[in-house]
């Protein structure tokens, strides 16, 4: 090899040591008559000083610009009293060069690498092999191959066997847009790339694969938002004889060994709550249990008030009524409330209510709000009771439709978590459990909360009679108000899933014509069975703290879903598509 | 967890213990009133047995059929003297059932699992989740999972960063048909999936990765030949500042530790030979050098005599006259060489000439030959001096151009190697290195050997002064007749990746269109670098002596890029090929 040590790899044992570097000229300064040179690789910096003694090099070092590849060869020597850095791994020693060989030229880049905060993204896109250059970006891709290496080896230890399951294959039921791949061989018909390996992973647990594990792509062709790509990676996981504790168990652990591995940080045991009382304390399926703010439902206090904003709701089956106390708030100021009241219409709030608490003991006289004068002074007292009231703190309020509510407030309370810097700890984790099976949509329709292969907490004949209740066996593991990871035990009998299907609407062709094979080997022997799925970029995301999931992907498309270095998608020729048996429509983006 | 140890882990050790088993019924026999149900799961078989004086359980026993999925609670207990299995991992000991739960039940499998031999490939395909069951097959997914795990170790454990690259990418240039992907958001493009990583992984040095790997998805639209798939697995790996000599023995100490781990074979250290002497002694590029049978030229003994199917091609700069001594097999009768001469037929060979030596003291009598009155006797000497000839053996010939004639007799020294059961070991590996770096086609064309980015061995303007001679960088890592892997150290100054592509005939305007992010990249400071890519499914087709690709593949496609299982590809609706812009044509297969 060329190199005897990467650049962060020098420490002070190494002095008087003769050692080569290989890397890129990061930095280049004339000082004294010296020239010094940072030399960077993937471990890091390393000063080297070229001093004219030596002449031929000095000279080489000399003509050396920013970027060129070089190999140098000197002594390793401590920096001399004041001149040590303390933000560089090697910044206790220096290195004396005394060859210097440039093994590549470099043009000016594109961008400086290390002031890049004014550059776009679609540049540092373009020039993506000298933004991932950049330290920071680089640390974030170490990073994520050591988070799939601890995965893989935890996984390993037990027992999981990497099965790898098809990328040409047919259109997935996740519901989203498939991308597409015509078929050469059979003329008119297409592969699909998969959402997710879910069938297969059934099929392979059917066969007795008894654990399961693969690192697999799976593909949408959804309209991007911040955090989505067109193609992402998921940890993906299946087991046989196992029951919900029990993946829950194996799955919390591997993430806990991972955190530890990586960050060695203790995550400890993972608390777990049902989805109803997630939705009820935090307005949400995934809360971040970091901020100390909770929903208190007071529907019971404000049903017959006269004031309809609140009773509405209050009466209404479908509809919520919730407060959330802010300790400390009442001394937010009208523009603040008002900021926030724009917030939570985005999430369709029609406004906010608040009580600002100025002095309990003053009753309502102690009270600052535009709605104390509808609430009866009793109700009153049980709300402030309930939500936990003191001196100084603000109350919002949230009524309307259940799904308004919960969402407005759930939002409203991590901004404010944020904003008022309310966060109690670094890492909550916890799983979130009994979903309901199914959605209802506004005109009584319903979907799969997961996906139709989710197996319900009850019989075939109860989920049929009361399909809106029933609970299901899935499970998500939520941390810091992202969900990383979501699962279930999945239906092993036929006549369960058959009803589900129903439940659906898909009906006995339907379910023959697209789920035909899963419906044969549900026939054959199907062991119980159920796994998990973690989406890895954004528990990457979560682990660098990365602000978008571009940041975490080597090469990420854009939010057009296009590579802007390569130039894909591109043109093709006639002739592919002629065997391919298609052609272009004549107008682009005709409806 | 419902069981509490595999049917294979059960052993002598464990008599008198309680354990539970989760399982399908592979068999079921009923004897002297007592039942035997062979359980099978992932690591093995056991034999639980049922006796009548657990009434209950006994009942439960009499109903179950093959295929069920069954818990089962009981204690082990040594066989009967004369009942042992030497052929079963817990052979030695059978369960005593006290328990009995039947968790799935099953119909008649399509084919039964124990004798498979007469059931066609289309059904094992079309139920696979069946055919996985099979102990043969799934020890073969298995012993996949166990050469990543150990692959990926090895890397792991030698600072390689996993690093993921796009499957929707941009047309790769190796030269075979790319899968196609519309884009829905870029009317009338296309991506393409990758037929390699190969230019992301340069890009990736270029970024000063320094040491990648991926085990990677690779696609290929190609008509299927017994060991191709539309989609392949490959280790990839590339390295910066390593050169040729590093990048071998790296990766071959990779493959050592493998052999190692999952055979417990010692493969010791690789011989290297030039491309040119591997054809010459074997008449191949991959020679399988467990066979002890060497090509010997003759040309210029050869090149005088009046017979012209010899001293045509003996003089012919382009032609070839070798030789082939078959230790022994001077017995061979008529009929073999007939069969032999069509054999080499197929590789275009005219014909087979061949001497058989009866006994060389006696000269040109003890030889047995239709063509040695045509050579003068004292070439005849030479010759059979050259290659060694002893009594009883047999001499074949070929003279044709040197392609057929390395092809035929390459071929038949193979098929010989096997008829004749000559094989001296069971794995025999090499690496060939020096390889042209061009090659030509009849009408004189040039095309890269390796890929357009594979470096030669001299300077650029020596490669375009005589690029036909030049010979290059690269390697490739050959294991009893296959090729497991090949690389190169890659070009790294711009100025030879432009003369690579003008010798190739790819003119400056294509070179920016089809690799401008590649000679951009080269502009800002390249490491010099190189890599490897081994095919994976190839591999473990070696390592478990499968027959075919699809034994080693878990949901493989047909011949024809189908899956017989998913039933794909399918049909999509109109719907979805208007958003993507296209539409089929009217009729299939329009050329």
């Amino acid at each position: 090899m060329m190199r005897t040590h990467y650049c962060g790899q020098l420490n002070p044992s190494l002095a008087d040591q003769e050692i080569t570097l290989c890397g890129w000229v990061h930095r280049r300064r004339d000082h004294g008559g010296v020239i010094f040179l940072d030399i960077r690789d993937r471990e890091g910096l390393a000063q080297v000083v070229f001093d004219p003694d030596r002449e031929e090099t000095f000279n080489k070092a000399d003509r050396v610009r920013s970027e060129f590849v070089v190999k140098v060869t000197g002594k390793v020597r401590p920096r001399p009293e004041g001149a040590v850095n303390p933000n560089m791994a090697s910044g206790a020693i220096e290195v004396l060069g005394y060859e210097l060989e440039v093994l590549s030229q470099a043009e000016t880049p594109p961008f400086p690498l290390d002031e890049y905060s004014d550059v776009g993204e679609e540049t540092r896109l373009r020039y993506r092999f000298i933004d991932l250059r950049r330290p920071e970006m680089a640390a974030k891709l170490k990073l994520r191959s050591k988070i799939t290496s601890s995965v893989r080896r935890f996984l390993d230890d037990n027992d999981f066997l990497d099965v790898e399951t098809p990328i040409l294959t047919r259109a997935t039921p996740e519901g989203a847009r498939d991308y597409l791949v015509p078929s050469r061989t059979h003329p008119g018909t297409f592969f699909a790339l998969p959402q997710s390996p879910q069938l297969f992973k059934q099929l392979l647990m059917i066969s007795g694969f008894d654990r399961y594990y693969q690192i697999a792509k799976c593909f949408r062709d959804e309209d991007l938002r911040a955090d989505r790509q067109p193609e992402f990676t998921q940890i993906d996981i299946e087991t046989s004889f196992m029951d919900e504790q029990d993946i829950m168990g194996l799955t919390e652990g591997m993430i806990r060994q991972l955190f530890k591995e990586v960050l060695d940080v203790e995550l400890g045991d993972f608390p777990r709550m049902p989805f109803s009382e997630a939705m009820q304390r935090y307005g949400s399926d995934k809360p971040d249990l970091r901020i100390p703010l909770e929903l208190v439902d007071v529907e019971d206090q404000l049903a017959d008030v006269e004031f309809k904003v609140f009773s509405g709701p209050a009466k209404d089956p479908k509809g919520r009524v919730a407060a959330l106390r802010v300790p400390g708030g009442a001394s937010m100021p009208r523009k603040q409330i008002d900021d926030y009241t724009k917030y939570v219409g985005i999430y369709g709030a029609k406004g906010l209510a608040y009580i600002k608490v100025n002095e309990r003991a003053k009753g309502v006289e102690g009270l600052q709000s535009p709605i104390v004068k509808f609430i009866p002074e009793d109700n009153l007292q049980v709300i402030l009771d309930r939500v936990g009231a003191e001196d100084g703190d603000i109350i919002f309020f949230g009524a309307d439709k259940a799904r308004i509510v919960s969402e407005a407030l759930g939002a409203l309370r991590i901004k404010l978590g944020h904003d008022l810097e309310l966060l109690t700890c670094e890492w909550a984790p916890l799983w979130v459990v009994d979903f309901p099976m199914f959605e209802e949509d506004d005109e009584g329709r319903l979907s799969a909360l997961h996906h139709p292969f989710t197996a319900p907490q009850c019989s075939p004949e109860d989920l049929k009679s009361n399909p809106a209740t029933a609970l299901s066996r899935a499970y998500d593991m939520v941390l810091n108000g992202t969900e990383l990871g979501g699962g279930s035990i999945r239906i092993h009998r036929r006549d369960m899933q058959q009803a589900v299907f129903e439940i659906l609407g898909i009906g006995a062709e339907e379910q023959q014509e697209k789920f035909g094979f899963l419906l044969d080997a549900l026939k054959y022997g199907a062991p119980p069975h159920g796994g998990l799925a973690f989406g890895l970029d954004r528990l990457v995301m979560l682990i660098t703290g990365a602000s978008s999931i571009r940041e975490v992907i080597a090469f990420p498309k854009t939010q057009s879903a296009a590579c802007v270095m390569t130039q894909a998608p591109g043109t093709v020729d006639a002739k592919a598509l002629r065997e391919l048996n298609i052609r272009l429509r004549e107008q682009p983006k005709v409806e």
